[in-house]
Order: C-alpha cells, then sequence, then structure tokens
C-alpha cells in the first residue's frame, strides 16, 4: 500500500541525485491564471523519470542489485533506469525495438545501460524482456505501475507543495499514470483542497475512458505526437490512485500540443517534449477550470527529436503568419522573376526558397508557375506582400 | 566610482523583482570540466538586461521619473527598460528603427513601454531617442555604459558565488561589456582568484582589440548571428572595468555559436540566443583554458527569432548528418521514382521533399534528376543510404 511517508522516504532517499527543479512563475502563458511551471524537463535525463527509478533501484534487496535490472523502452524510462542503475552501482539490460531512434539508443548507452536491440516492434522488444528477466534473473524495472516507482514521482508533489505552499490547481500529464499518481496522493494527502488535473492527449485516452467506464480498458491504437504518454492500458495501481486523487482528466489534440512546445519556446525559452507540453496545452486552451487560480503546469519531459522540433516550429510559424508560400502565375517571357524579386524585397518579405515550373496542363501553354516561400512578419504583412503583387498585375493563386 | 557596496545594494533593490536564475549542472557539454549554466536565459524577459535597466530606473530621482525613460534598442535593453519602467511606475519611450523584427516591437509595447519607430537604421534611431532625451527632458538609458546599470548586471556574480561558492572560472559573453564588467567585478572583489573570461563572436570582437591594442576601438563592420553583442565600440566605463577585471577575452564563431545553441537544445532543453550561447560554444570548443575546474558559463539570454531558431537547427541537423539531400541521375521512364522511394525506405531513412527535373544541359536527353531529402539517423547511416542505391545501379551525384 502506497503511503506518504514512502514519497517522503523517496525525496530523501533521492536528494543529491537528482535536480530539485525550479519553479518558474509564467503568467503571460495564460492571462488571467496566476501560473508556474515545474520544470522537470531540466531534470537529469531531461525527464521525471530517474526519480520513480532511481527510489525503486535504491530499494533492491543486495541480492536484486547484484543480479541487475531490466526494462524495456524507447524512451524516458529507458534512460533513467540507465542512470539510476549506474549511480547505484548495478547493471542494467535496456531491450529496445531495432527501429527506436538512434539518438535514444545512444542516450541509453551513454548513460551506462547495456542496450539489446530487438527485432521487431515494441511488443516483441518487451516479450523478450520478460523471457530475460524471467531465464536471468533480473529485476524489471515496470515504468509506471510500481509502488515505488510511483512514490519516486509523488516526490515532485511534495516540491510543488514546498515551492508554493498556496498552490490550488496542479495540471500533470497522464500516460500510463504513474507520475500523477504519486503527485497527486502527495499533493491530496497534504492539502485535499488542491485540485489536480490529468491531461492525455486526444490521440491516447486510455485513463480518461477507464475512468469514465469505471473499469481499464485497452486502446486498439494510439496516435500522437506526445509518444511518451501513447500508452494503451493503464496501470492497476495507477487506475485505482487516479480514481481517488485524480479531479479530471482532459485530453489535448496534437495541434494543441505543437502549439504549447512553441509557446514554451518563444516565451519560456524551455524545449519540452509532447508529452512535457500538454499541461500547459490544456491551460492555454482552456480545457481546465483554472481561472484567477494559482496554478502549476507539470512539464514532465524535453526530450523532443529535433527532427520532430523542427517540424513543430515550422508549422508554428506557418500558422503564426510568419511563414508564407504563394504560388504564381507567370507569363513565360524574361524578367518575370526580377519582377516578382523586386516587389516581395520592397515589402520586406524575406524569400527562402523559390520553385520556377512550366506549363501543366491547366494553365497557358505560355503560362508557367512560381512557388515562393518566404518569411512574414505576421498575417498583416502577408495581406501587404499579395496586395503589392496582385497591384503588379500578378496572377496569385 | 562602482563599488561593490553598489552591487549588493542592487541585488537587495532587485529582489522580489527579478528571478533569482537556477545554476544548473552540466557537466555533459564539456566532459572532463564540472560546467554549470546560469540561466539567465530564464530570466523574466528572456534575458539579464532587466537588472541593470531595472536598478538605473530605481535610482531616479522622483523628477527625473515624473520624466520617464528614452532608450535606443531592438533587443532585450529595450524590453528590459520597457518592464523596469512599468514596475516602478514610470512611463518609458522605445525608439526603434522601422524595420525592426514586430516580434520584438510587439513584445517591447506588451511590457508597457510606447514605441517610436523611426525612418532608417539604428544610428538614425539612436539620433531620434538623443534628440528626444534633449528636448522633452526624458531620462537616457544608456544598455552598458552606466555605473547604474553594471552594478544591476554584476547582482549575477553575487548570486554565481552564493550559489557555487568554490567557483574557479567564470565565462560571460561580451557586447558592450556591461554584463562581464559587473560580473568580474562582483566576483574579483570577493575572490580574486576567480578568473573570468569574456567571449565575443569573432564577426565583431571590439572589446578583444580594444585590450589588445590598449585604448577604445570602433569597428567599421560588424557580422554576427549573435546580433545581441554585435557592438562597434566599447564603452568607457566598460572597457576600463574589462581592462581591469578580465582575464582574457576570446572569440567563437558563428558555426560554433550555433553548434552551441544546438547542443544545450537537445542537451539542456534551454532556448539561447546568439548572444545567449557563447560562453559555451567557448567552453565547447577549448577557447578558454578551463579543464578539470569548476566553471560556469553564464547564458545571457534566450531571445532568438524563431525563423532563425529553425534554420540554426535544420543547419546543426545537416552537419550531424541527420538529415541528408542526394542528387540522383534516372533513366527518364516510368518506374524509377518507386525503385529510388522502396531502397531509402528499406534503408530506414525517412523523405521529407522530393523534387523531380527533366534534363538540362549537362545530362542525357534521356535522362533527369531526382533530388531527395530526407532524415537520418548519422553519417553511417548516410552511407548505407547511398551504398544501397549505387548497389541498385543508381548514379548518384
Amino acid at each position: 500500500m502506497l503511503t506518504l511517508d514512502k514519497i517522503y522516504h523517496a525525496s530523501y532517499v533521492l536528494k543529491g541525485h537528482i535536480r530539485y527543479t525550479d519553479l518558474i512563475h509564467s503568467s503571460d502563458i495564460c492571462p488571467g491564471t496566476d501560473l508556474y511551471l515545474k520544470t522537470e524537463n531540466l531534470q537529469v535525463t531531461g525527464a521525471f523519470k530517474i526519480r520513480g527509478a532511481f527510489y525503486k533501484i535504491s530499494q533492491l534487496s543486495e541480492d536484486e542489485k547484484s543480479r541487475g535490472v531490466i526494462a524495456c523502452s524507447a524512451g524516458n524510462h529507458a534512460q533513467g533506469v540507465a542512470l539510476a542503475s549506474t549511480r547505484n552501482g548495478i547493471k542494467s539490460l535496456i531491450c529496445l525495438p531495432d527501429g527506436a531512434p538512434i539518438s535514444k539508443v545512444e542516450a541509453t548507452k551513454k548513460y551506462g545501460a547495456q542496450v539489446k536491440l530487438v527485432d521487431g516492434t515494441y511488443d516483441d522488444a518487451y516479450e523478450e524482456a520478460l523471457r530475460l528477466y524471467e531465464k536471468e534473473g533480473y529485476t524489471f524495472i515496470h515504468p509506471f505501475d510500481d509502488e515505488d516507482v510511483i512514490a519516486g514521482q509523488g516526490t515532485i508533489g511534495l516540491e510543488i507543495l514546498e515551492q508554493l505552499p498556496d498552490v490550488e490547481c496542479v495540471i500533470v500529464p497522464i500516460g500510463g499514470g504513474g507520475l500523477i499518481s504519486g503527485v497527486a496522493m502527495a499533493v491530496k494527502k497534504l492539502n485535499p483542497n488542491v485540485k489536480v488535473y490529468g491531461v492525455q492527449a486526444s490521440g491516447a485516452p486510455s485513463m480518461q475512458q477507464a475512468i469514465a467506464k469505471g473499469e481499464r480498458i485497452t486502446l486498439d491504437t494510439v496516435s500522437t505526437i506526445a509518444d511518451g504518454i501513447a500508452v494503451k492500458t493503464p496501470g492497476e495501481l495507477t487506475y485505482e490512485l487516479c480514481s481517488k486523487y485524480v479531479d479530471e482528466v482532459v485530453t489535448v489534440t496534437d495541434d494543441e500540443i505543437s502549439s504549447a512546445i512553441l509557446t514554451l519556446i518563444e516565451q519560456q525559452k524551455l524545449i519540452t517534449e509532447g508529452a512535457g507540453a500538454v499541461a500547459v496545452a490544456a491551460a492555454m486552451f482552456n480545457k481546465v477550470p483554472i481561472e484567477g487560480k494559482k496554478t502549476v503546469c507539470l512539464l514532465s519531459g524535453g526530450n523532443i527529436d529535433v527532427n520532430i522540433l523542427s517540424r513543430v516550429i515550422k508549422r508554428g510559424l506557418l500558422k503564426s503568419g510568419r511563414t508564407y508560400a504563394l504560388n504564381i502565375e507567370l507569363i513565360d517571357k524574361p524578367g518575370q522573376l526580377k519582377g516578382v524579386s523586386s516587389i516581395i524585397a520592397e515589402t520586406g518579405a524575406n524569400v527562402i526558397a523559390i520553385h520556377h515550373e512550366r506549363a501543366d496542363a491547366n494553365s497557358d501553354i505560355n503560362g508557367c508557375y512560381l512557388r515562393v516561400v518566404m518569411e512574414t512578419r505576421n498575417y498583416e504583412h502577408i495581406e501587404q506582400v499579395r496586395s503589392a503583387l496582385k497591384n503588379a498585375g500578378y496572377k496569385i493563386s
């Protein structure tokens, strides 16, 4: 049975081994709300997972420690287990599907784990981990459905109450539910008046559906940019704790998550991964009743692939009118490109790509298309560019 | 005369108005060095400038306060002055060249300043600010060459010694020199054994050249990605203080700065602007003798334009082998694109753009070119893709 004592004990054990992450005040994100960010994206390994893994491993018997631990994860749990094992002087083996991003594999190795790449999917890697656990006597470290792991994550709840004693609402991401179970229990046991809201991706609402239905369910598929919380089945223990301590579970879309990631970059200079940004997305898009309340959003992690980050930024720029792509129909004669370029330059837009293409089936035989991608300031600026081109007689499609 | 007293006084005045920014331990950046990051990029307004501006403004006489302040800046100083004025209940006017990025203008307005857009360049805006200062009686807030401003920035030095009493080296960006003057004075007065290194962009080495020459100089031109430290002439006061207290000034290139920005994003989940990343660039590229030393890199700010950020990331991905663009010569007959696509898919690379073009003057009349941009894992992976295509008989250029 998980108790507050255990969470306090975890807090004591973790001292000096993990970062006591900053709580940053940042009301700009959500005008009208007194908003704070608990920056677990700045935690060692880039995510909160090290807390649960470290505490779990520290509590193993000497015999268990000597045999080492095993885990299956392509993400933050793998890195948490790897580093926690290394710091506790024991060996760890992480099973990964062989298609896992090389950056995750490298990060896991860097923290001292042995990595086993398994042919096939995540499920195959999981099977292999279970097989090795049984055959070789490793201790299996579950990513969320484990009392010690949950107690470790719960230490964040203690820190929040220490950093902001009069907090009124806490918003926490939910994947399997380990993080919110620990945080909600710590917070509610100390102050039952604090509201705890959970956030899932709308493409992976397993805990939300389970609580609505009154029993654990398994989703057929999950699909979200927030891969860290794409979990099909809630844990047994976490389902119970969430049912008991969480006030409401809401969902956010991938577009809302992307927007939150970009806002955190621009306003707060913080990188979050998809899962790490869902609490802020819920606050920004009014999914939870926090107006006028002292509210903490938990940023759970920052391990976003840079290619994905690049795409999120590009999409954000397009959506906010700071990148603009334009198709212009031209008569195919010399000097046309120069004309268009001059007009665009005069408006102050900055051309970053041009494609010039001869007639297709839909256009005049003498026509051609010019596709121009440019950096613009905002939608107003885009309108200026369009008007200037139209006024000069160009056909914009 | 600037004294340590004044810096302590500034520290007292700033309390509760600015963030006491976290000092984050992160030795991964620079193996072999015990490295810490002073995260002024997470400061209110996204940069340290608020410290100097706030202290300066707090020390104005009632009469001066009633007349308001004026500044000329398209960057962090503008936002610092704007917010500091608003918090002190006085009005501020910021002169900007009319080509300034709309995002900077909006940010400055958001913090409560009146903004005056001046036709022409930065120098024209500066002239206009001086004219208004004389005509209307505003107090002019210099971005760096001012004792109170320097004292405000110096509070960072006090915090560093408080957070890491046994620090051995501090690395600080230099533009006009206000930040390092304050920090170096605070640090050296308390512990003369601490080394203080300054970092400039190699495209704007004004303080470095001035110190080498033994007198203030003015650069003809400056050119760097780190616009926040692109300063042609060091201040009088800052030149004196740097000559006295700074151990060495080094420079870093734009490529080194970009690499530091990307490293801070990937490893530390922190956004820095060009100027904000130069201290880390100096540490990463061995510009300063810090091996084995307890070292603090000052991250001065995080206000990077997202379009520029996007470019830095793209360039970083290319340079680390995680994006790859390939030109393939094809015979112009059906099924070629499919063949290439299948081979690339088998290697696990992810195609993000394709251009298909008919023969040009250099190729066979029946030939065509395919340009494929894909996400790859690293250089090894790129080689796999190339070999697979070559083995299938495709000509890669």
